[in-house]
């Protein structure tokens, strides 16, 4: 390991780029830090105070500290340029190039990333989050018209989640549907599912991972007994097979990675916003 | 207004950090543009498809089309380079600084970021939405006790919303009260939210918006009237007062921003993963 480094992620607004865009480079290093946010440095005050705190930290460690900035105002960006730190600057590094290839300048105007940009896009995102959740575990049968991609699999696999995700971050309508004993012994899609069988997505997971997350839930229970989970595990993946559905096994899988396998095997809209 | 051009975003994972990043920096310009994401480029044969539909694009825009890549694998960085794009290289940009101040090499491993890398954290994320699913508009007050943050307000004024996504992007416990009719007559904090004072962080929003957004959900109804939403949000904002507690209007403000505010304000912990 490296010496003790102190990182920052600076910005003068909600600093959620400076935390993506950080956080993302760390990871290709074996570095043990815990990066410190410090959104809305929007004032002369403001970053003057970061500064001090900035070196303050390079001090205790006897390291240069490291800082991700998307400050996007040019004065306050000149004024964070002083302070004794690697600064990786994101605006500056991009915004020249961009600028003379499109040949126009760029509005040096802060808060349109991740505020309201384009309020139409917004909204998307907010009415899908609140469709997922009044979607939720099968309670609205009668929504499935206006879904995107209906998540299928059993009780716990993943689906609750991933479908907030999908609303939150790129506004796809995503219903979900818990898969009920009959089904699972049918084997068949259920007659509701039917009609709509273009846009189911499966989910399954390790009978393991499955006993343990329900054990979280409600220990010692024939629900979260591992046989259970084989059981109901196996007899999903045999609906699937023979229903020919696309899906994924979620055990190793964040929800940002079962989110893209989705929309890219469902050829889903990627509404940003 | 510009030409029109083609902007992608490509990576060998997920592409959320090419899109956020891309997407931060294209706000910055007044550019009619629809991007396409290409995640899972991660072969010499899906570098080269991409190739072939970005140059497509070019072609029928007659313009370089842009393209944000924050594509990890070496090889296929340099392959990518061929196209005839402008090419805004995210870890070609900044992975040799920070491996020249680090005295480290990366490890130009993909599927670290928005992936499982730390499978701790990981869990916090998901078993914080959980949380804030469960206790959702008070449904759930035996669980305040472990709620790092509870937001209070009126119906409809933005704090599902603003828990799930404080749960997913930081793995905070939010819970949220919702202010009822006796609350509001009482203008005093609720006894039950008393012993967590120093948890609470309020929302209000203009009762325009109010009005307008109960509206699509019940319309024509006193609920959704103007009257009922300004009697309620001035109520709210009385107590507010009274009890002198932290509070955002959240009318033009969207969930990250709000979030961004709470988390400030309230010191809370940014549980990145």
């Amino acid at each position: 390991m490296s010496d003790p480094r102190s990182v920052f992620f600076i910005s003068d607004r909600t600093g959620i780029t400076a935390e993506t865009l950080g956080q993302s480079l760390l990871t290709q290093f074996a570095l043990d830090c815990s990066p410190v946010s410090m959104p809305f440095t929007d004032s002369p005050e403001a970053v003057d105070a970061a500064i001090e705190r900035i070196e303050a930290a390079g001090r205790r460690n006897q390291s240069r500290p490291i800082v991700f900035s998307t400050i996007i105002d040019a004065g306050l960006r000149n004024r964070l340029r002083r302070v004794n730190a690697v600064v990786l600057d994101f605006f500056d590094t991009f915004i020249g190039p961009l600028e003379s290839e499109l040949g126009m300048e760029s509005s040096h105007t802060i808060g349109r990333s991740h505020g309201i940009a384009d309020p139409g896009a917004y909204k998307l995102r907010i009415d899908a989050m609140n469709y997922a959740l009044s979607a939720d575990d099968g309670a609205a049968v009668r929504h499935y018209e206006q879904a995107d991609v209906i998540l299928v699999g059993v009780s716990r696999c993943g689906k609750t989640p991933t479908c907030i995700y999908m609303a939150l971050q790129y506004g796809i309508y995503a219903a979900n549907y818990p898969l009920t004993d009959d089904d699972l012994l049918s084997g068949r899609l259920p007659e509701v599912l039917r009609p709509y069988r273009q846009r189911v997505y499966a989910l399954t997971i390790r009978p393991e991972r499955l006993a343990q997350i329900r054990a979280e839930r409600r220990a010692n229970t024939r629900y979260a007994s591992l046989r259970q989970c084989q059981y109901e595990t196996v007899r999903a993946e045999g609906l699937f097979h023979q229903e020919k559905l696309p899906f994924s096994n979620t055990t190793t899988m964040s929800i940002e990675e079962i989110a893209a396998m989705i929309i890219q095997s469902r050829q889903l809209p990627r509404r940003l916003y």
